[in-house]
């Protein structure tokens, strides 16, 4: 009998499919509150924690003092504590490329919005005024894009972007042809009209883009940040904006999050703020995070290796 | 000694190349008002009388008595005298395919936008309001799109459509694999997500879109029209907006244009009214548009055929 402890959240799309296939060989502790968690951990072997609150969720890690397999929904487990994980050598399978379509599409979209000016083609629909020009005059089309990052939302970015005509450049370790390797994308940052941050957020990531390489982009640049917060040196960035010393930036992720309502950013014409909505804006999300973890408690219960696999040492 | 009349508004881009090549050749009359049109169209052989007023430009071609070339940036140019052409056999090149890069962009930032619920995004941030989850959720991948118009713009909007994994079918008179033909997508209307209008403006395709096919789309279906208002029956869809038949609208045109500022769709918070910007949003058009001018006249010179041809008989 194998000990399970899984929040309620998930429990609508998981429960009858464990029930009609696993009846008598599983033990599955469902629980709602951050109380009946620290409970439902106890000797339970295998656990997806995922609740509202992250700090819940590694209350709940600390306490499952059994665990070998933790399944989460997120892609970005920075908010756990990675030495429990090391230390007690559990397995950890995340939600890498769950919502990746979604927030491709996203970024896109960000693009097209800043491209066209169409917040202010927005505006004017509430004031109900007819514009007689375009407040965004871009083509994506003959643009050059960096990619930062090139995981599974990356992957899927650069070839939408590629059927936008857009020539894209990959930042890569294993270089290529039209790959820039890490110690070469900074001295050809001023080439590009677009810079994208996919990057996994680690120690090695955060703020790899602070106030040098903002000043090395050109003017009409536009950062996109669907990464985490932590990537760009906020401070820099809000400088770089208001000095329009790049033309703007979509912000997916912030640094904290939620953005305090009396924060700066907000206030910036060229900030574009989408409050970590990007992996959101979809409802297959949960649907196909099920589905990922029923075929890896298959492989569980045969000794097969799961994935896609977290590592703790590298924090992605 | 060939006699050219062209809008002054073409002057910046043209005359230089003009005197380089033809000096002596041309007898060119560059005109800013429309009095000067008027004056400066007797006897001249070719023309292009692109004004801001679409009113002077049917009256320039009145008094062009001579004319045997007509070129405009336009693509639709259902508002010039198609008898006033036909009779005097004049030869019509026009501007389709020179914006049809970014009215094709605009058209997946739309969709985009729509799938997220961007604007209510936009919104939250100008309320500086964190929202915790995204008010859209759809995703373009997976879904199904039918493209009625398979001209510069809808060739260009397929592929793009189909990076993010949208299933696109087009309508066209010659049918094919994954092509359906004017007789049959009606039958076919309640199978797609979206509905992307990109006819050319025809006395055929005129309300081609009523109460009918409107009420035979499912209640998810957004529609899309970068082709004319006058192909949507529009009282029709703001009937089916209101009564949410169908999902929302993404209308770059209506009926009339501009939209008064007292007129109801407006309001409707599922029609994304985006003022006939997306062939404005972008600034090579100018450039493209007078660099295919200086091509056919060279061709022109030479007598051989010009294109792209506009048949004002068919009116595209």
């Amino acid at each position: 009998m194998t000990t399970l402890a899984i929040s309620g959240l998930i429990r609508p799309l998981l429960e009858p499919q464990l029930q009609a296939k696993y009846s008598g060989d599983l033990d599955v502790r469902w629980f709602m509150t951050h109380e009946e968690a620290l409970e439902a951990v106890k000797g339970a072997e295998i656990g997806w924690f995922d609740m509202n609150e992250k700090e819940a969720m590694a209350a709940a890690l600390h306490a499952a003092t059994d665990l070998k397999w933790l399944n989460s929904i997120y892609a970005g487990l920075d908010f756990l504590p990675m030495d429990v994980l090391i230390e007690r050598g559990i397995t950890v399978t995340n939600g890498v490329g769950i919502n990746a379509i979604t927030i491709a599409e996203y970024t896109i979209m960000g693009m097209l919005n800043i491209a066209k000016g169409y917040r202010q083609v927005m505006r004017a629909q509430e004031r109900r005024e007819w514009l007689m020009d375009s407040p965004g005059k871009r083509e994506l089309a003959g643009s050059k894009a960096l990619l930062l990052g090139y995981g599974a939302i990356g992957k899927l970015i650069k070839p939408r972007l590629e059927a936008f005509d857009v020539d894209v450049t990959v930042v890569r370790r294993s270089g290529g042809e039209g790959v820039l390797t890490p110690d070469q994308w900074r001295g050809q940052l001023g080439e590009f009209d677009w810079v994208i941050l996919a990057v996994p957020s680690t120690p090695e990531t955060e703020n790899m883009i602070g106030a040098d390489e903002l000043a090395a982009m050109k003017r009409e640049c536009v950062l996109v940040n669907i990464a985490r917060g932590e990537v760009v040196d906020q401070p820099a960035l809000i400088e770089a904006l208001k000095s329009r010393s790049i033309e703007g930036a979509f912000l997916d992720v912030t640094t904290p999050e939620p953005l305090p309502s009396d924060h700066e950013l907000w206030t910036l014409d060229n900030a574009h703020i989408s409050m970590h909505l990007s992996g959101r804006a979809q409802n297959m999300m949960f649907i196909r995070s099920a589905q990922r973890f029923l075929e890896n408690l298959a492989k569980y219960q045969r000794g097969e290796p799961l994935s896609p696999i977290f590592d703790p040492k590298l924090g992605y």
